[in-house]
């Protein structure tokens, strides 16, 4: 095709949101009429699958719920009154909190006001929360957020470290779904544990975001939270941003978060079009379906050319990978499905790797993410006539032809500026998108029975750790890594054996291992 | 294989570092002896371009230049006195000019300390100062330090916002090596510019890291900046960490950098031993080679369980695909080499992601980093006898095998700390391995033709942009996007010249543009 035709391949295939002035264009994805001709009894099944989710059937068949986060941001659209009250009671509670916390007739016990937050949460209860603030909180909001969102020790005591002297007008927000998360639940402890080393009280700071009746809850309860909000059981993580999860720690923050819900609203209503050409998601998917043969035989690589919208591609990597991540399909059948995702922001990433990515190994397609307005008022020229943000835009569209000339497709998505509106509609984008393609590929986006197999491991790897500590402490003997696996009635574990007793000799934790360390098999264990 | 099988297979291929207590463990990536023996030769050959590199060969042909980042730890090991000289000096020099910043001997003008870093520069000149700052910087460090790695107008205003009143007092570092990078050019001029519009002098606050004779070397000198530091010919952006690039900023945040090139000097020991199973970085690239075949058909992804050592898979991004990621073999076959890589940490990406690593499309393996010392000096027990540290080993331990079960491939290191000479360590074991699987894949890792395609076009842009500003200044005309593009002097480029204008309208930059903005060939142009 040469220019003029890829000119009019563009006009052809552009959408436009004129109340959101979002464009997305698929124009520089090479798929072809046949595909469209092919998808489109796909895409008639995957617009029906979107009428029977919203309407609250059982879309997670492992856990028996129904989704709905699309009804998070139209109440109005909530099967019944029981679920719709389960969305406006919280988000009312929530503005009032908030409007409380700022206003400091909310206070902690030994404080005046608080003036930060503490989030702890992973995965679902960590990511939306904090590409939301690294996109849309001021250089000085009303409230500074600091995240715990893993289990190492060394990681907690440097957030700790970093609020310092704040502790004291720190508000904690915990948020696990299910509350019985174990990073969720060890942060937590920790957290507690800091602030009673300090001589404060955590419960007055502490406020959980769970679903109501969690094991959580009940510690909330029982030990006199600050607050609980509630997480809907039709909500999963990895959607859950615009529920409390995602809107109580936005809106201490000061960022308007009717605005986000709005900008979802609107986009929803967008991608429930049942005509491929101007749904914004179905032609999403439709691209990703054509890059990758409906295999995932692609990667995406999302480059936002915007600083603030740095973290949107780790956002995106669990919503997309999490959701289209399966063996199975619906049907029982063994696929192997998924998009891996990856990505930081532009020109940034252009120094980093488009040599790969225009030279090397074919495996991606790329999303470019282009924001209109630079976002300054006053006008500051680097040549006569060219700013830092004509340079931005070059580099972008140069790019963007540079891969497309060696046979790179690419998506280029182009927002007006970065506003808790444009955030909102960018993730209901994307979350209709994932469940667009899953349909289109026959699997079931809103489960993850793999996260279990790992977690299962954890705990046996812990179980085994108990064991062994017993081993060696009632025994006087010097031990070689077999018969401490044996003893510790795990003969086959030798080797989960010996890195438990690295782990726990490395950390001086009553534990001794002598012998040479290149050679296992003279490896001695005693207690120490 | 049994357990008893893999625990054999473990201890048969373990790598350990006595010195710097560092594990390599690729037992568990299915490669067997046939492949081992077949890439015999191929290492045999790896270790010869090993010596032929560090007795200084021309390795980049593009740039006619040697490649000596070697030499960086080992200056005695470099080609002649000249070169040595060019690693001995700047390095007494950082020492001297950072004791001195420290010590408030060498001062801004209008104020009696430095106490800010602000780091302008993109790719090598980020990626590593921004992760060694991660992995090793204090909470509360001498000084504070703030990158600039874009050319965005959002993100560098909501930088210096953030440096506020600390401007005057904050060090300003410009790294390019060819002191010609438009980003770094644009992001000096942006932060001069900054420091006129409060009343100051930005060139006594100013520093230079470029090689001497550049561009940007000469405004250093003509302009009177505070210092300037060079960066050797013969290093390369992506492997520039241990020259001043990263030795510069790391010393002033009070890192030991002495400390730094003391680790990597014995990784690179270590992996001179011309022997596969005894040389670490032999045992990656022969990992690497099994998983993709030789042909990169498998991402790599990178899971460091350490909150520190987040940005070492954004690290390793550009090392590992800047330098594999080749269109031709050396032999000019076309090969379209490369890895992909991603990653952040665990286990928080165990909720991410697992779920499509475990189930999903198989077209990656991992690598896990370990860290023993949980460091921490008092106990803190989340269940008796059970820390936060265990959960988090624990984590990996069941992963990993949670992947292995569904033939999931992984390598694991091991460390015993996140230190300087740890930190010095990985960085020169990634090097190496970079260099030994170009080897075996014959191929060019130190240059990068395809960075040049997307330059030209984005300069074409701007060029372009220049010439549409013109024709709309000197018309009184409303002009459609293709009688614009013709009069600007490029028919072809309709849609270059659309979004130029887009860009400039959203802007209000002197172009007002008017019609339906959802049917292209509706809209007008005109100037406003």
């Amino acid at each position: 095709m040469d220019k003029q035709q890829l000119w009019q391949r563009y006009q052809d295939w552009l959408y436009y949101h004129e109340g959101l002035g979002v464009y997305v264009d698929v124009s520089r994805m090479r798929f072809d009429h046949g595909l469209v001709t092919q998808l489109t009894p796909k895409f008639e099944k995957a617009f029906a699958d979107m009428e029977t989710l919203e309407s609250g059937a059982i879309a997670n068949p492992d856990e028996g719920r129904m989704v709905g986060h699309y009804w998070l941001r139209a109440p109005e659209l909530a099967p019944n009154d029981d679920v719709r009250k389960e969305i406006t009671e919280p988000l009312a509670n929530i503005g009032e909190f908030v409007q409380k916390v700022h206003a400091g007739t909310i206070k902690p016990p030994t404080a005046d006001k608080f003036t930060h937050v503490l989030s702890v949460g992973i995965g679902g209860s960590a990511l939306g929360p904090q590409f939301v603030a690294e996109a849309l909180s001021d250089v000085d909001p009303p409230m500074v957020i600091h995240f715990i969102d893993n289990n190492d020790p060394a990681g907690i005591d440097r957030v700790i470290e970093q609020i310092g002297d704040h502790l004291k007008n720190t508000l904690v927000l915990i948020t696990s779904k299910s509350g019985g998360t174990p990073e969720t639940r060890n942060g937590m402890l920790e957290v507690k544990n800091a602030y009673e080393s300090k001589g404060l009280a955590f419960e007055p700071n502490a406020v959980a975001v769970t679903m109501p009746g969690s094991k959580m809850d009940k510690v909330a309860v029982d030990d006199k939270w600050l607050a609980r909000f509630p997480m809907q059981d039709w909500v999963g993580g990895r959607t859950s941003e615009l529920s409390a999860v995602g809107l109580l720690p936005a809106a201490l923050q000061g960022i308007n978060i009717d605005e986000m819900l709005v900008g979802a609203k609107e986009m929803d209503e967008a991608t429930r079009v049942k005509d491929l050409k101007t749904n914004p998601a179905a032609l999403l998917a439709l691209a990703w379906y054509h890059s990758g043969n409906g295999k995932g035989e692609k990667d995406m690589v999302v480059l936002p050319y915007k600083d603030s919208l740095l973290l949107f591609s780790r956002y995106l990597q669990q919503l997309v990978m999490e959701s289209l991540g399966k063996e199975k399909d619906l049907d029982g059948n063994t696929v192997y499905q998924g998009i891996a995702v990856y990505g930081n922001k532009g020109s940034t990433d252009q120094h980093a790797y488009v040599q790969q990515l225009r030279e090397g190994v074919p495996n991606f397609f790329a999303t470019f993410i282009e924001v209109l307005e630079d976002g300054r008022d006053t006008l500051f020229e680097i040549e006569p006539g060219v700013t830092s943000g004509d340079f931005l835009s070059g580099f972008l569209q140069g790019t963007r032809q540079a891969l497309f000339e060696n046979n790179r497709d690419s998506i280029t998505i182009t927002i007006p500026q970065v506003n808790p509106r444009i955030v909102g509609a960018l993730i209901a984008l994307y979350e209709r998108t994932v469940s667009f393609y899953a349909s289109l590929v026959n699997i079931n986006a809103y489960h993850q029975p793999g996260v279990e197999a790992g977690k299962k491991m954890a705990a046996s790897i812990l179980d085994l750790q108990t064991k062994v500590q017993t081993v060696i402490k009632e025994t006087s003997e010097v031990l070689d890594m077999a018969t401490l696996a044996e003893k510790a009635g795990s003969p086959d574990e030798v080797e989960s054996v010996y890195k438990i007793v690295r782990h726990l000799a490395a950390n001086g934790r009553g534990v001794s291992l002598e012998g040479e360390l290149t050679d296992l098999k003279t490896l001695k264990v005693s207690a120490s």
